[in-house]
């Protein structure tokens, strides 16, 4: 048997009109501002007009450690959507917008896969509603003014060899990653180091993603601090006045995007901040708009559970004040082998004890999301190879761990394929027994909030950080920065910071490289490992594939 | 009495729905793909079934050489627009959109004034429908393709000291006009000098407003000149296989964008080039398909006639097979005044005197554009302080050079003040008296068209260029490019290349100090003086000032 490819299906999906997509939701036509037959935004005016209604439930989606094999987090959100909608429940999900840079490098990201996809999925792989250009212009003017200020005689003492605003572009390329800036004589400013990031690492994005509304976003982007002067003393953004202006590129931006699943389905796609520097979930604009005019809100969380998810608690869902009804973790066969050991190559043949042993990655994660208050349902993402006694192992697996797993075959067969996980966590969202908290308070040290990640989460024994990371921390803790969350950047296909220690690893250390203060996001980048901000091109990039056809359809962007 | 702002104006526009401007043009619903309420984008299909219908009449709007006075050249477009309309003609306007990043640093520009405007100018001065976002983009993709094949290995062995292809950012931002790249190691590339330009500045600005089509938009890309090898032999965009991704990325923003004046009237606001190192005019597609759909189309060129409208003709007609039927010259009796000597703050005084004197800058370009064969009407641009015996000096001095000058009130009264110049105009246009036609032929050498444009334009005695610059004139003409047509880049101050010298200068001689090959545009950039490509913010930048106030609005920006 053959299977369509994912962009073979999303062109013959029967989209409907946004404006029909929007009448599900009960947006009136003027507050739903088309982009396009099959794009929208919905107004700022009728978001504020929601604030009173009851809230939804709220399911998050999201994953074990990424293996090779695939998972299926965004084709699982998805489903569950579309699962939920078929069995009567007003549902809607909240996905992250794509990258534009990485489209040209590997092969595209998608925006689920198979019969469980949100579409336009060309537009959302390209410029889709401009948020991420937006984004790309506010960054430019802050550092375009930060240079400027220098250059007219910096009056703020701002020491050139300390200005911490990096530029972005959203490409990748390596090229700019470190550069030598105003070169060139006199006209041109005082030379000094600079460097590019690619757009999602921008603060400017963890901002639009974490911000209530208007007011609050143009508040963060003041607390931003851009330099250091030689005293060590902080230059802010709003030293430079630069976050009205940045406000104002960023006012439609802040809008959450509406589109479809393939099954004419409600889904908001906003917001796409990096899952390592910054913490990895589309806006909480969207996510609470969603649940005052949804009754169920599927949204997911990036990378695995031990860092989208605990990102999503201890920073979202604290800082937003929301919480979860139930959460769902994404596995597949495929991956569960790959955690037992088996290679990529051989992921094909059944091997029942593989799955078996797998399975403990997959049981940290039950108990650490456990550890938050919330109820976790296993969704088993099927994949045709699989066989009834390996899917059966992940069930007996799952139930000894007093959760469960349920088999779902949304990718074949779309929202009819989820029936069985939608009924399911429809229950548990109903059944109130969520006693959601974060795992750590504000109150706590820094670096105790450090440990408690490393240890609750990662099951490390211990922290290692140097003096100089210690002091910096006591810093911003008598600064009044000490009350913020802490977002850890660390490779996401291991408990640890080995990236090939797959499993349930322990006894391991995590070693804090660097720490950076993100103080209008409003948490603590903690970095343990190497986290690249400006990826590269590989030697045959997927832009050379790229082009319309004949028809003017796009190849080889999927 | 006391006038209203232009944004005052603005927000009182009563606009109505997108789709109903559409309707005015016959454009179906599912052609017309709405950017908001208020703008939308042409489709492509709808662009292609149109080419069989008759051609209207084509009018453009350009001016004496610019003054501080200020000429309201778009203003008089707009204006102009509205009076055909009144007058019972389907007449659309076809106008470059704005560039971003100088709306932080000045005062931003609009798109027109007074009661002869387009909406939303908001959106205009910002994203609009990102077309300049999707030129970055495809800009930026190429910049890192190049990079990336020098990293790994540079099969085309190009020479790192010769990579012509700039980076670009739609943000006054003077740090990066001098760079250097890929500093900080091996995984980082070849270090090597770089540089920014402001997007409008990018060739793929030019190639997208001369662009057929998408296909022609592919070719041209590929024919883009990137960089050299030691040898000297041309390294091609299509030797990076960027051309087909480029033009995906760009596949939306060849489509025109379709917003309304304040009378609800049509309007094209389509790509925005360069006026000293591009063509400076709208896109060919816009100007192309509102000659199919409307009776009359009223566009602009950029800067003053000896630049705006000598690339009009010379490039843009010839390359896209148009002929205006006819031209209006703009000018007011401040920018006269000034012409004959008055300075800024004297011209609120009447001075019949100096307004003749004045009138020698009007009289060389209506002689300058006659001789390409069109009819020329005067429009003075009527400001408030002008008096009747001002006014009158200028409309005896244009009969007696063989055309006609005729007041237009459009900034106070809208189309109503334009009344009288449209009736005009309509009969010019249809009176079949022009006879169009460039002012050189293909076939002439690159250096005899810099020479004919220099002396039969801005009536110079003598061209100087050094053997260098001539040679390699000659090389290109050998490799196939003599029959493109010379793109001048001079002040647009001045006929010569002493932006000082006002009125009509005789006896000067213009240097070339630099010649530069669009390969991929078509033509040849000829620079005479200094000429900046990425602009620099002022020491109290307008970004300090733009902000939302409560009421969400835009203010500063304007």
């Amino acid at each position: 048997m053959s299977y369509k490819s994912d962009i073979e299906i999303a062109r013959e999906a029967q989209k409907k009109p946004i404006q029909e997509i929007g009448d599900k939701l009960g947006i009136p036509t003027e507050h739903l501002l088309p982009y396009g037959h099959d794009k929208a935004k919905v107004s700022q005016d009728y978001i504020n007009s929601v604030q009173g209604n009851k809230s939804g439930k709220l399911i998050l989606v999201t994953a074990i450690n990424p293996t090779p094999a695939g998972e299926g987090k965004t084709t699982t959100t998805v489903g569950l959507g579309d699962g939920l909608n078929r069995i009567g429940k007003k549902a809607m999900i909240c996905i992250r917008e794509a990258s534009l840079g990485p489209n040209f490098g590997m092969k595209g990201g998608a925006a689920g896969g198979g019969y469980a996809q949100v579409v336009p999925m060309e537009d959302m792989n390209l410029h889709f509603t401009g948020d991420f250009h937006a984004i790309t212009s506010a960054h430019s003017l802050l550092s375009a003014m930060i240079d400027n200020h220098i250059y007219w005689g910096n009056e703020l003492e701002i020491d050139v060899r300390r200005v911490q605003w990096r530029r972005v572009v959203d490409m990748n390329d390596r090229a700019l990653r470190q550069i030598n800036v105003s070169l060139g004589g006199v006209a041109n400013g005082f030379p000094r180091e600079g460097g590019f990031d690619i757009t999602v690492a921008s603060e400017v994005m963890a901002i639009l993603c974490l911000a209530k509304d208007l007011q609050d976003l143009e508040k963060r982007l003041g607390d931003m601090i851009v330099a250091y002067r030689r005293d060590r003393s902080p230059v802010f953004c709003r030293d430079i006045k630069a976050e009205g202006a940045m406000t104002v590129l960023l006012k439609d931006a802040m809008q959450p995007n509406l589109v479809q699943t393939l099954e004419n389905n409600p889904a908001f796609v906003h917001g796409g901040p990096f899952a390592n520097i910054a913490h990895g979930c589309n806006s909480v604009t969207a996510t609470t708009t969603a649940l005052k005019i949804a009754d169920y809100v599927v949204t997911e969380a990036g990378f695995g559970a031990d860092l989208g998810a605990e990102k999503f608690m201890n920073i979202k869902c604290r800082k937003a004040g929301l919480a979860p009804d139930c959460v769902v973790l994404v596995a597949t066969v495929r991956a569960m082998k790959m955690n037992g050991g088996v290679a990529k190559a051989d992921l094909g043949a059944e091997n029942v004890e593989a799955v078996k042993n797998g399975c403990a990655n997959l049981g940290r994660h039950i108990e650490n999301l456990k550890g938050f208050g919330v109820p976790v349902v296993v969704a088993v993402n099927h994949f045709v190879t699989d066989t009834d006694a390996e899917v059966a192992a992940v069930s007996e697996f799952a139930k000894a761990q007093g959760s469960e797993a349920i088999l779902s075959r949304h990718w074949e067969l779309g929202g009819e394929g989820a029936e069985a996980l939608a009924r399911r966590v429809a229950e548990v969202a109903e059944s109130g027994t969520s006693q959601f908290s974060p795992i750590y308070p504000d109150e706590m040290s820094l670096f105790e909030k450090i440990e408690t990640v490393a240890k609750r989460i990662y099951r490390a024994d211990e922290v290692l950080a140097d003096k100089k990371i210690r002091d910096q921390l006591k810093l911003w803790e008598e600064q009044g920065y000490g009350n913020l969350p802490v977002c850890m950047a660390k490779t996401q296909y291991s408990f640890s910071t080995d990236p090939n220690l797959r499993g349930a690893p322990t006894g391991h250390s995590v070693p804090v490289r660097e720490v950076r203060l993100s103080a209008g996001a409003g948490f603590v980048v903690v970095v343990c490992g190497e986290i690249m901000t400006m990826p590269g091109l590989p030697r045959t990039p997927a832009a050379e594939n790229i082009h319309l056809n004949e028809g003017g359809q796009i190849e080889g962007l999927f």
